[in-house]
């Protein structure tokens, strides 16, 4: 069986963004089975971290920076700002779903697990992920 | 309700390709489900991203082999070739399957989202993928 | 449908570890479905990649250090360890699940495809996984 839903999330800044409850507060889960969350766009992504310490979300905005830093000599996609060529390559690396294990009708997270919007481009973006739960 | 069959791709040089339409020609999607594609090699990948530009294409080769590159001392697995381990690296950051929504018999990806086969190795491979679709 | 298991996994030092036996062991398989797992932790990860030449796991571990380096001065996040704001990104980037098709009744993974373990903190640590299977 599958139910499916559009969630339409508030506008974040740049930045690794916790999100479990606004997705939590969205849906009801079956029994058992599983939620697939999908983002919609190639500039943000979606993860599971650590839902706890603000610092961490801080430092995955740092650490992606280097990963895929802005300005490069070697970039030629450069038309729409330097923001985006970087901000394809980290949604690559983050992925653009995630699948969490849904059990005795609550997602199954670890204690520490929470569910990351990874908005990769500057400004307040509205971003759409699309939620499918099978069971 | 699952469907299962494997695909095999063209062969396609090292580098990002496109190949949302050659996946889309195979499969006959249900109402409402998900898609899953799995790739069955270790030194190619697959991900989801930009569509339109080839631009993106390029730096995405440009910037894996930065982020995993060659010939480096410290790698001890080099018997198969200075762009075997990269490969086995960049496969492991974007993974070896993607999942899509399907909606309303389609596959329900952002207007800029398209499927990208990540050839890590150099020459033209021939590359299978198992597609999965449940509903 | 769905079955759902829990597994514990042995303890396994800091690396990567080839757990596809493991996992095999523990579930049984149906026809033709998805097998989904997923790891409740932050920071260790699961991804697939060659199952064969133990040097191409050493070659994993140093090349996800160099990818998320520790010590450095611009983390905030330090309060745990020099190995754990590391250990998020490195989980950021191989993902927290993996899912692969079942075919005739077995993992269709390709010739060279195993699971991995990806222990990225110091110390044998405990690590739980939740293994879904639809069909």
């Amino acid at each position: 069986m599958i139910i499916q839903k559009e969630i339409s999330l508030p506008h974040f800044p740049r930045g690794f963004h916790l999100i479990t409850d606004i997705i939590r507060k969205q849906l009801k889960f079956p029994e058992s089975g599983i939620l697939h969350l999908f983002i919609k766009h190639t500039s943000a992504g979606l993860t599971i971290n650590e839902n706890y310490d603000p610092t961490v979300l801080d430092d995955f905005e740092t650490s992606f920076n280097i990963l895929a830093p802005e300005n490069m000599d070697y970039y030629t996609h450069t038309i729409e700002g330097s923001d985006d060529m970087p901000a394809h390559i980290k949604s690559t690396l983050t992925g653009s779903s995630v699948s969490i294990p849904v059990t005795d009708g609550k997602l199954n997270l670890g204690v520490w697990q929470g569910i990351y919007l990874c908005e990769f481009r500057n400004g307040n973006r509205a971003r759409k992920i699309v939620a499918t739960i099978y069971y």
